[in-house]
């Protein structure tokens, strides 16, 4: 599928033509055109074409409007044809766009709404698509959001800490470079030959813009750019973190403004605001020779990025990948030394060769970490572009299921026993007395009983679902755990790496055991059904409860495909409370909203 | 040394009186009087007095000013005598004051002038000493101050990457509770029995105001607070971290202007703006019973301070002790939990039993980390008042050493090598050739040089001093640090731990070794040297050369005494470009400036 990709900004137009083969790899993305158009102005702009991107010539276009009514006779001169849609970069999304959308004319006016969220960036991208509509009026327009990839993000990640009236107002952390992030991430997996799923990773993004993300078992799950992209790690002319007092002291004291002391924080700040300059090379070499305005900037640059690498390993309870992307993280071997060093007791150290010999050409990712070292450390070229053109012909290729109804099992808390823990809590050798089947076929629950104590309370009678397993797993509700005191993370069953411990009581004595999850929905499906629906193992569906006292839908409830499963789908009594199910129910599955793992 | 310290507040003035033994533990700090005022209002105040604190009575005291009035005569009424000094926390006291001074006219006209970095705090501070100094006008007046503890933070750690034109109007980042993190510190490597100076410490304060300090051998490098006590963790009525992009969102769709914001970020926002409830208690309960904001919360308060462990961690190349005070960090056996939990990859668990059954009687420090991991866990009460009355008891009791002239060399950069190092670099069993004898008695530089290189460039030529040393340690100035690439922390010889690797190169082949520092500033001084001075290795000095080209005085020399050392200040060769130094000179040291281990 050929895909034309714009990236328009406030005084630029980059765009790309893209051919995306059906199931193609992230290393398989094949760019068949490169454009950009720079600085626009009266006398007209700085142009460049061609994939080997030659030095800029001069163009006559004025304005974002007339760049992009240039492009047709670019393409038509460089012979091509048959392009199939038209995807554009949105910078924000909101809470809405969870992935690539087609443009009509409601989406558009939502996207309009979000203006005050971006006002910087939005309403750029948004005249290109009006460009774009009638210069191509039979092809279809999408919208890829840099919002988007976060919205996996959990609320404890998005949530600032201030009055409701505010966060009711749309005020909460959404996070930025989402395509880049994903791409990175994803690319790192296929490198090292794993699957995203089961693996923690962070990339830094340090271009011109900066931020760090935190992607846990294949989603982002925080990142450091908030409702702006001016929270986070320093940037170019923007200053990442600071004091929130920082406002009202430089009200007091120098009499600015609200507006004038954030243009001062997107403009003149970061890099640029320490040194004098946005540009970390300049910057690396000042502080060579010796300047030291240049060397601080360098070395709170690295102790922010480096902040963050502890911060969200700490979030994911440790760390398998960390990927540097963006033109400094790309190019700098100094500044990705400075951002490792002191991390080894983490299991992450650079090598030297390999850090220096980083070469990229041709979508490579070489790793760099020491020999023997246990965290990957790899250096990648973002993809943004071709990753936006691949988001759109996933999606206009997805498969569409055919509606479906599924019954609905609300899962109580219950706990799978290993042998060791059955012998602790009931005697050495014992044996669970299986009292009623469940529905899918050969497991049962016990006639026994156990006790969970937490820190901060005990539940008593907690169900034992047999067979016994290799590992302990208990599965309790979100407010279970706030009994109990323990953060049960949400995960779907068996994956259990850093989940907290929790203490069994039975008759015969008490067991520690990790193991305690909130359980991730999802539906048991066998693979007769699943063939059905075009549903393979893996899949992410959304399903609706419309029929239940308060309707609602469940986005991304994984799919587990087995020979004898019965098709059935089960949630935990916050999720039943939530929608408000009592007795039978079944859902509905749409096939509009499908998300198959990247 | 009997000490009457007092902390007022805008509504409230807690006293209390404390016996400090010359040359006492941590442990061993007696409290004799213990009061408190609250509330102050038309209708008077609560009081609450005895060791014991019972219920509040109602006393008539309508104003901060009239309840100081009153401490003398509730003081002889407890036959409270011999008060030698009264000490006051002082909230804010910007760069200046690094630790308890005497409060002379000069010294508060320059606290008035810090008031606008602590507009709510140092005002009522300075209301309580301007009535003090009336009361007990024979009575020395010091100061102790929140901000003190952190001044050592490096420049990365405290700067904000915003204009010149606003550092330069003196915004930075200067944290804050410093007695509290500063005393919980001492006090945790007291109870291990170790040297605070060779531990990686966190301190996490978490009362109605919260903050998280990082304490590398010995000293502060970072607090989450900053310029205000608003960055950082959730607290009690205040955000913490948000996104500075927060203020122009409000003002464009709110219509809401800065002080307001600000406002709301301290008084409305945290626990209070995510609940209803400025109490932790309260929301952990209402959290139980399934209170979904309660339960998020909870998430955002755990996840923040989680996050800080991880990013100090990074920031130190590895943690030690961690450590929980204030009335959370002390009381909740749940949030120690929910912060600790997943942390495991970096050494640190709980144990479930020993959190449970915290103790604090009588200024225990438990231990509650499982048995047999790395990062020792401990919870203690926070005593900010008995160290405040500690600080000024030392102050006041230090020695006078006489101004001595000590002679000061300039170390260019060099290495020490170790036999592995050389039989790599020079060939296997290969003698270096003492060139030219060194000051220090047995020490030599060789003829033999070796090369270093990093990912930035390569310094040739580099000076090796003999004899072999254990380990291989090389020393170079900052400018080389960032012509190698390198980020070199400021050390002491010998303290190696987690510094970056660095390649030498020799004639013979190559060896890559950590050990890579920026010497700390050091005086050698021989035995009788220190006992006439009144000096113990580990004392630190400040060093004034007013003699040369650009007058310095540097702060923080440690004093390194052993019996044959020849008397002399070591500095680096930025420092010497800094004071100016070209030939031989002197230093003074001034008696005014002695710092002791606490």
């Amino acid at each position: 599928m050929r895909i034309l990709v714009f990236n328009a900004g406030s005084s630029s137009l980059k765009f790309g033509v893209f051919d995306i083969p059906r199931g193609a790899g992230l290393a398989q993305m094949r760019q068949c055109f490169k454009g950009s158009f720079d600085r626009f102005g009266a006398g007209g702009c700085e142009y460049r074409a061609g994939l080997d991107m030659p030095k800029p010539a001069r163009a006559p276009h004025t304005s974002l409007e007339a760049a992009t009514l240039a492009v047709p006779d670019i393409l038509a001169e460089a012979g091509i044809e048959d392009i199939e849609a038209v995807a554009h970069r949105i910078a924000h999304g909101g809470a809405e766009f969870t992935g690539a959308t087609e443009l009509t004319a409601p989406v558009l006016d939502h996207i309009r709404a979000l203006t005050p969220l971006a006002p910087l960036h939005n309403p750029a991208n948004l005249q290109a698509v009006d460009v774009a509509r009638k210069v191509w009026p039979d092809l279809p327009q999408w919208g890829v959001f840099d919002t988007s990839f976060h919205l996996t993000n959990p609320a404890r990640a998005t949530t600032y800490a201030v009055p409701k009236a505010w966060r009711d107002a749309g005020l909460r952390r959404f996070g930025f470079h989402g395509t880049s992030h994903k791409y990175v991430a994803f690319r790192a997996a296929e490198e090292l030959g794993r699957d995203l799923r089961d693996m923690r990773v962070i990339s830094l993004h340090l271009g011109n813009g900066a931020s760090a993300c935190a992607v846990a078992h294949g989603q982002s799950i925080d990142s450091s750019m908030g409702m702006t992209p001016l929270e986070g790690l320093v940037m170019g002319t923007r200053s990442g973190d600071v004091d929130p007092g920082l406002f009202g002291y430089l009200s007091r004291q120098m009499g600015l403004g609200i507006q004038e002391i954030e243009d001062a924080l997107y403009r003149d700040s970061g890099l640029l605001g320490l040194t004098g300059s946005a540009d970390m090379r300049d910057v690396e070499d000042r502080a060579a020779k010796g300047d030291s305005d240049a060397q601080l900037a360098i070395n709170i640059y690295a102790y922010r990025a480096r902040k963050y690498i502890g911060a969200y390993a700490a979030a994911m309870g440790g760390l398998d990948a960390l990927i540097f992307t963006g033109g400094i993280g790309e190019n700098s071997p100094s500044m990705r030394r400075r951002i490792c060093d002191g991390l080894e007791f983490m299991g992450l150290k650079l090598d030297h060769d390999r850090n220096m010999a980083v070469d990229l050409v041709g979508q490579a990712a070489p790793q760099i970490q020491a020999y023997g070292t246990r965290v990957n450390v790899l250096v990648t070229e973002t993809a943004e572009q071709a990753m936006i053109a691949r988001e759109v012909a996933m999606a206009m290729s997805a498969p569409r299921a055919e509606a479906l109804r599924i019954p609905v099992a609300v899962s109580a808390r219950h706990v799978h026993l290993s042998r060791d823990a059955v012998d602790a809590l009931f005697g050495p050798g014992y044996d669970l007395t299986p009292d009623k089947p469940l529905r899918q076929k050969g497991h049962w629950a016990a006639r026994e009983r156990v006790n969970l104590h937490g820190p901060k309370g005990t539940i008593s009678n907690v169900a034992i679902l047999g067979p016994l397993r290799d590992r302990t797993q208990i599965e309790i509700s979100r407010t279970d755990g706030f009994a109990l005191g323990l953060d049960a993370p949400v995960r779907h069953s068996g994956v259990l790496q850093g989940t907290p411990t929790v203490r069994l009581q039975g008759p015969a004595g008490q067991y520690d055991s990790d193991g305690l999850i909130i359980a991730a929905r999802h539906i048991h499906m066998n693979s007769k059904d699943a063939q059905q629906m075009g549903l393979t193992d893996g899949d992410s569906v959304s399903i609706s409860l419309a029929t239940t006292g308060r309707g609602l839908t469940f986005g991304d409830v994984l799919i587990r495909v087995s020979d004898n499963a019965f098709t059935e789908m089960h949630i935990d009594t916050d999720e039943a409370n939530a929608a408000g199910i009592s007795g039978a129910v079944e859902g509905e599955l749409s096939g509009e909203a499908i998300l198959r793992a990247t």
